[in-house]
């Protein structure tokens, strides 16, 4: 593409690191941005700037929070005796919609993943093993995708929490509340079948 | 949603604000930022405030540029006889990709749409009446959207143009180079029948 300005270059450039985010999309949201006032648009670039350069992230949990300790490890009403490992905030933040997890959490942040380079070193593994030393919490429930990634995390990290007395449990799979059998995967339709519980009426 | 932290918070609210972008994609992008270097995000953020707060417009076709005339309108070898009207600065970049135009623009920045209410005098219209009146081109071509917006514009522009002695051309619609009747609309195959044009074979 051929820009008439060195401005609009660089910010098509800029934007574009996003993923899923191409050329024509950055171009569209500059466009987006030149119409706005420029007090708007600062405030926009300032929140970037600041949300890298001030993020905190708990001692405890490794969530991101404003404070030392996030707001779920500093309540005294949550469980503490109960961890549940995930990926990211953003699976901190689809348990905590549900409103039916009383733990707490630790956030991993990230997958094991050979092909980009992400080792277990790389992620707050070391940091959960120390707080299954030092909290000695009763179990620890993992909370990961069930993809290969994912598979290969639990796996992993069942592998470690093994050599400590802590129980270990995973979230069930199967098929989706709601979910018709004859659309399911052929997996999923399997392992739910394979990890079958026992029917409770309600 | 309940986000764990304002800055995350403020973020995606931001971010949000794009077209296209709503929370969960704004959240998405959050995360991404939050796993690249300081540096590359303050990058990323200043080049969105410069773009907004030093982006300066040509002075005679209303085009985004660095410098007060823009490259077209600075080129001797451009045909400044031969306006070509267009909404945004997308489509000057569409059809300079083509590179089969030798004339100049004018950049209208967006087309009459009242619902929104974008009357004629939110337009770059006096302007470019302006231009017709001291620069007395020999043609302006209308390149806007086939679009309601586009059509009334036009309409609009062409009765206003009517009143200088200036020829008034607007790209051809039709069926596009490599496409298949069958696939067509029945709009654009309809109107490409009726305004059909003398077989030159090469």
């Amino acid at each position: 593409m051929n820009f008439p300005s060195r401005l609009i270059e660089n910010a098509v450039n800029e934007l574009s690191r996003f993923p899923g985010i191409g050329k024509k999309s950055a171009l569209r949201m500059v466009l987006f941005l030149l119409r706005q006032e420029e007090q708007l648009v600062r405030k926009m670039g300032e929140s970037i700037i600041a949300l890298r350069s001030e993020i905190k992230y708990c001692k405890k949990c490794n969530n991101v929070s404003d404070t030392d300790l996030c707001n779920i490890c500093s309540n005294p009403k949550r469980d503490a005796s109960l961890i549940c490992v995930v990926e990211d905030l953003r699976d901190v933040m689809a348990i905590e919609n549900t409103a039916q997890y009383q733990g707490v959490y630790h956030v991993i942040g990230g997958l094991i993943n050979p092909i980009q380079g992400i080792g277990p070193d790389k992620l707050q593994i070391e940091s959960l093993l120390k707080r299954v030393v030092n909290e000695k919490p009763e179990e620890i429930i993992l909370a990961l995708s069930a993809t290969m990634e994912g598979d290969t995390t639990a796996f992993f990290l069942s592998r470690k929490l093994q050599q400590h007395e802590v129980r270990i449990s995973a979230i069930s799979r199967g098929i989706a509340v709601g979910g018709e059998l004859e659309y399911a995967d052929e997996i999923t339709l399997g392992r739910s079948i394979t990890s079958r519980i026992p029917y409770i009426p309600r």
